[in-house]
């Protein structure tokens, strides 16, 4: 079982966010998706905006970085006017729907939304638009988070990320062991299939 | 040509340094040693030690991220007593070196010291016997770190990368094109034999 974290202002948690579900399947692997906020993790950290503003160079870095990417992968990129934009709203409607059927198309919507569209995820509208080109019950599932409940086990969730000792997104966790970064897929889905470098591994550290 | 810019002390640089020959030479591609320092960059970032220390939730990620990759590449790895390491000396002595015959086998003999056989990179017995073992004459070429013209010469060097907007290590360029990071040796090597990816990433960053 994979289990994949993102937060939906992360740059290089779009080209994760496109791929994971095929790339998953294709390797016969279940997978676990899961919104967090990466804010409180930063602010953890000294943080009060995205390290890639607070360091210029590699902000830059990044943005070239991603566009290598993107053209690789066939994935339409247009840099945000506004970086990173405020996902909170989206993630408690993810976080409402992350064992539901939508889930992998509302996050790929989103993410479009953000790193292709050019569009504010911070709107209801763009959460509803995301919701019903994923096919879920658009007005109920926007309703849900502002529900007091939904919110707190939201709350839980990145609580939950932080113990798992997450710094970043995309992240994804299989047993316990992290993987940080788009580049870190293919070998969390392998350790999720069992194949585990040893040997080395378990000494290395001693 | 792919030019390799690393520094002594950087973690991820030993995987990078211990592979890049020879990927080079598969590929066909010319390569460039660059050493250069990381202390002035992090310094102008405001970190005055690596951020794998000020922020230990990523060096506790680095290391075991580190120890699966050596465990996949077949390399051993010891955790330095110290880190990061001071670096100058050998530093020095492989920007001297940079052209010679035997900059690869140094490179890599001081790496292996630095976090495969617990040894002080610092001291000068120790880049004594990895001139040595790499087939360098030994105390000419130690006895050039401390020439004020490969003093000067080398600050240069880091100057240059600096204006090549490096911020860490390893970092590979090509025609200006920056790619950081150990997991970015192949996108490296692909460009510099000409592969690159085209109408997106033209577009993507307008």
């Amino acid at each position: 079982m994979l289990t994949f974290w993102y937060e939906f202002a992360s740059s290089y948690s779009y080209p994760a966010a496109m791929r994971i579900e095929a790339a998953a399947k294709a390797a016969g692997v279940g997978l676990r998706w899961r919104p967090f906020l990466l804010g409180p993790i930063f602010a953890a950290q000294g943080w009060q905006d995205s390290p890639f503003n607070l360091y210029p160079l590699k902000g830059q870095y990044m943005w070239r970085d991603l566009a290598r990417i993107c053209a690789k992968e066939g994935l339409p990129l247009r840099r945000p006017s506004l970086f990173p934009q405020n996902g909170l709203l989206a993630a408690r409607v993810a976080f409402a729907g992350q064992n539901e059927p939508w889930i992998g198309g509302f996050t790929r919507a989103i993410y479009s939304a953000n790193f292709a569209e050019g569009e504010d995820i911070s709107k209801p509208e763009t959460v509803l638009r995301c919701l019903e080109v994923a096919g879920g019950e658009g007005e109920a599932w926007l309703a849900s988070a502002a529900d007091p409940a939904v919110k707190a086990a939201f709350k839980a969730q990145n609580d939950e990320a932080a113990e798992l000792g997450l710094f970043g997104a995309p992240s994804f966790t299989v047993d316990g062991e992290l993987f940080w970064g788009n580049d870190r897929l293919e070998q969390a889905i392998a350790w999720a299939k069992g194949e585990r470098p040893v040997g080395a591994l378990a000494l290395s550290l001693s």
